[in-house]
């Protein structure tokens, strides 16, 4: 009943291993099927080389609860759960402690649009969250984690921004499908790299200038995009 | 008619990638036949992965509209063109995002020659070019990006010194062929690399005193070279 | 008689190779069976690529002396036998050159927890020692670097917090069993690759706040854990 | 009449290829016969996946000149030449571009004995020589950068301190073979790649004190060593 969903769970969580974004059994994705009303998400602690189709937990959009599988789903699918009800348009979501993004997050710094890179793929800067209070983590942690992005959100598109950094944790991203998310997370990690060292060369670098942003996003996504094939 | 046109524009974007300056789709190789008064170029979008010698998209040198092959160039191809355009003793182009060299370009510094590996292949600073106008990004984005690289060139000799960093974007380099154009693309992001971690350990490095960067460029180009065999 | 002992330290040597923490014959392992009241340790200055099961050597955990194997052990046996008799839950050590634990090491800079990648594995700082001072080196030099580490665990539970800096020298870690000690390396080695990019960009980058240091923690360990499965 | 030689040259070479030290053509290791009066040396500009052990340049150690061999020699070869003249303990130099090492170069710095792991191979901190004057570069630039590396070692003992760094170029180091140079090569670029770490972690860390350095050293090197295997 889950087959396609599991596999494709399954296919982007190898590939996140294979980019070298995750180390041991850090890092999840997940991908939604708003027509069965569920999402399929990553075990958790299991390691990437026993991984198998099969182990890909499915869990219910309506409560978040696991509704087909045997494993435990990863510790985090609560902020999946709540990224997929807050932003209904988005497909899959990555999470990962990838080096340099990270760093970003645990410096507090949000990752401003310093390069075509960049605005290739995220409009703006990629938002920092605030730390969550001890309530919320005493309370119901991993879901608040996705309330703290939401509300880093509520300014920005998060069509066009697929990327956000949870304070002194790590980043979040996503797409129109778990594929879509990796690739993101991917992106993401070297245009933090780059904005790194970008800083380490000029401390005051300022974001490029808009119209150029603009006009790569542009011509890579949005009705006039000529970027790649028909 | 341009089979080896295509093998050589091939083969160069595959080296592009197997030296891993490249990232998804990022990054494109071409070559010139002026005799024939075309270049050949990687189609836009395609992974290097899937990428075959006939999808190499044919241009005319005339007026850079696609004459063979039924893919999109790649989105960079007015800078390929008015690169071709403009050095007229250039016969291959290269442009990537690759990491060291983009954060110079991001941080809106030139590379200094601060050692002899600078100074073996290229003569004098890498320019970083201005940012291009909102004008200039409405009227003809990649077109216009050639000529602010021309810009920068105006009292440099681009034979000597071949590569260049578009401001916010990234690098552009070229050669007598595709292949030395990938060649000079992998030296300048070792040179970067090292430029940013001698800036690191010693930000007031002055260049590398002229009669040494003049030995090496000359031991090993122009008319009393003798590095390398007959 | 000491058969599984050997492979099992074998086996994490081994791991540590494959992770890229050592560089030639720098680091080892070692593994400790209290009921036989031995630990086997990698032999000094052997290849990782010639190292069999049966090179390990078996030292008493009485009085540091080998009993059993042919080769010399590791010139920093004392110091896994000094971690052993004080921290008396522990059952592996790990000790390496790894490249940013080190140089935090080098820099005489504790690793504070800035992050949740950190507060998943280790309670609060990662502690650095002091310098063993000169009639310490010259008694009893790698019986003494167990002295200064054991000194700086006087408030700490080495087995909350299982990584050390030996000022000027390098990290050692400890779990469990040898292959968790690894782990640890490995883990310990992210969190400063991290922690330095987190101050390159923030020098004055805070501690994580308690409670999420607190919930990190006590969600993989401890008696409420439920990260991982049954 | 030369095979041995040739043989031992050529693996030394490839093992700086393989241990990533090199791009390209950068780079050369050579191995000197005393009884004979040569050295063998790798061709100028040969590429190391074409290089063969016949194609291993042997030099007089008289005059500097090709004894033997039908390529150029390296045009580095007459540093290599009056590195073994001046040096009469040493058996084989190895020359790179290595990233960390020649960043030092660049930045003008030498690398002071930050750690155990330098103290273990190098004795004091590796120095940087001076920058040659003009009329040293148009006489005879490889032969005098021999000479600017000696008058570094007027106070040093060339068989503890393996390592130079010149100005503006990148290291050269020595052992008592090529193979043992090229370990030292291998050493030094991971001990310069932590002393820049380490810097940034703490601009200001002094050098390991003195009782540290010369217990490690003497621990591996000199009569009382016990590190390794009889």
């Amino acid at each position: 009943m889950y087959e396609d969903l599991r596999q494709a769970v399954y296919a982007a969580n190898m590939e996140l291993y294979r980019r070298n974004l995750v180390l041991y059994t850090w890092g999840n994705v997940s991908q939604v099927d708003r027509d069965k009303g569920v999402f399929g998400i990553k075990p958790s602690g299991v390691a990437y080389e026993a991984l198998k189709p099969e182990d890909i937990v499915i869990v219910s959009l309506e409560n978040g609860k696991r509704v087909d599988g045997t494993l435990n789903p990863s510790s985090d699918t609560p902020t999946h759960f709540g990224l997929y009800r807050a932003f209904r348009e988005i497909g899959g979501v990555t999470h990962t402690h990838s080096t340099c993004a990270t760093s970003f997050a645990q410096a507090g710094r949000e990752i401003p649009c310093l390069g075509t890179t960049h605005a290739d793929y995220i409009a703006g800067s990629v938002p920092v969250t605030r730390f969550l209070t001890e309530a919320e983590v005493a309370q119901d942690y991993e879901g608040e984690t996705a309330t703290v992005i939401v509300e880093a959100f509520q300014s920005r598109n998060p069509v066009h921004t697929p990327a956000v950094l949870v304070r002194g944790h790590g980043p979040f991203t996503w797409g129109k499908d778990a594929a879509a998310s990796v690739y993101n997370a991917v992106v993401l990690e070297e245009v933090a790299r780059m904005a790194m060292y970008t800083f380490s060369l000029n401390p005051d670098t300022a974001a490029l200038p808009f119209h150029v942003q603009n006009k790569h996003f542009s011509r890579k996504h949005g009705p006039n995009a000529y970027y790649g094939q028909k």
